[in-house]
């Protein structure tokens, strides 16, 4: 028997669209609903078997559904609650896929019906591609979610959707969502606009010379902007103290190299390597290379 | 009939290694000498044919040489050539692989006795990793060398060093050699600063949060810091002012943020977005994705 009678799916792009084969590949879910915006992307939603049935009415697509998973820009979260609540039966559970936790979870379960239960999650999976085109199973293998239940979620409800996650193959922790935006701020929200820097620190005359090296670094530049316009406005204050230190930082290489001090520029570099060298002992490279988070 | 007679190469690492195996793989030079200070690099080099004959002692390994190529780290370059020009014939030519030419350009021609000559090279391609296990042939396949030859440079000594780096597979660009250090402080020598400075901002908390984008965006801090200490103090100037730079770029960010100027922040990103796809549509990923370049 499936764990989920009915899983709507709101938003079927990269990961909404992943998750949906997985529910269905796994036998998670007896009937998976995909809701969306645009008829093409619902099609082909349809097509690559992501969802049983697809429809642009939020309405219609959760009513019936023990489980809702929000999948769209986090902007969308509340509009597209707000209308579906009416429809939602006591007892479901509603989570989503954002990057940022915080105000989502202070937010949603405000909009909710009584008996209806929101738990944030953050699957950290996802790639600078969008788009159901580029769904697929195995996604999330080996990747890491954080889910982000308040202080007074039920517990019940939490390894409900810990489940969820575990079922697809993800290892789950739990965060404390202003504990989550903190660190999520440092490890992908100041990677994500340094690399925006990193490219728009280039004059033109250099450009033809930037090779592998730059190309890695600034990878993560090619997401796209509306997405992370999004997830840095909804993190704004978390987001600017980590820009802060890194301004801090560089300004600690410039100082020393304008000094002359060697010494000090190569016990920054050695402090570095040191770290990030221990980092990946400690966690080797995602299985799939192919599909790497910037998230 | 070989390019050259015999080949030194004075530093057999990564890039020296590699060169040696290419130099006669391909049938450039009838000899290779390697020399290292380390037996048992020298002992690795002539195992893996990299050179065909191998010393420690610098006068010795560079006599009767008609090509000399520094591939030691760019602090050694000066007293390994003050020792070695008593012993280079006329007609010689001396190049280098050193990462920084304004220095390297303006001093070594004053060590060199007459008849014999510098050209400048910067082949790169490399990778976080170092010593001559690393070496391989293929490594410079694809790859852009750049040649910087002084005002004075005689074109025939210009054109045999062109000819050197792509007879092993670069394409070659030629650059004055103060603009070759402005233009590699743009592309690579910021963005490993930027790499070490993601790795510093990272509170103990966050790390264990570091994903595949953060592994990309900070590949490059797992070079090595002394090679690194060089590297950055030996073009101080041209990487401080490119600091600055992008100290006043994550700042704009920070402010937009700050200002909750959303549409700033997007415009931002996206300026960067069609910035980096341009790059990246112009110049198609290396051949081979297991050695990137961070030089």
């Amino acid at each position: 028997m499936p764990t989920w009678r009915q899983a709507t799916i709101v938003g079927v792009g990269l990961i909404g669209g992943s998750l949906g084969l997985e529910l269905k590949a796994r036998g998670l879910a007896g009937r998976v609903v995909g809701v969306g915006h645009r008829k093409a992307s619902l099609d082909a939603a349809l097509d690559c078997g992501a969802c049983d049935h697809a429809t642009r009415d939020v309405v219609e697509g959760v009513t019936g559904s023990d489980l809702v998973v929000l999948a769209t820009p986090v902007s969308l979260f509340r509009p597209l609650l707000g209308r579906a609540a009416q429809a939602l039966g006591g007892g479901a559970l509603v989570t989503d896929v954002g990057s940022t936790k915080a105000n989502v979870c202070r937010d949603l379960p405000a909009l909710l019906p009584d008996g209806v239960t929101f738990i944030g999650s953050h699957p950290i999976a996802g790639s600078e591609q969008r788009g159901v085109a580029a769904a697929r199973p195995g996604l999330f293998q080996g990747r890491l979610c954080i889910v982000t239940p308040g202080p007074d979620a039920p517990a019940d409800a939490v390894r409900r959707i810990a489940d969820l996650w575990e079922g697809v193959g993800m290892t789950v922790r739990r965060l404390d969502p202003g504990e989550h935006d903190r660190l999520l701020a440092e490890v992908s929200h100041l990677p994500h606009v340094a690399a925006a820097v990193l490219v728009l620190a280039l004059s033109e005359e250099a450009e033809p010379l930037a090779g592998p090296g730059w190309t890695d670094t600034t990878r993560v530049a090619s997401g796209d902007p509306g997405l992370w316009r999004d997830i840095l406005g909804d993190n704004a204050d978390e987001v600017a103290m980590a820009l802060k230190r890194a301004e801090f930082l560089l300004a600690t290489f410039r100082e020393a190299l304008e000094a002359g001090d060697a010494d000090r520029v190569e016990r920054l570099l050695a402090d570095a390597k040191t770290r990030r060298d221990r980092r990946l002992a400690d966690a080797p490279p995602a299985p799939d290379p192919e599909a790497p988070a910037p998230s």
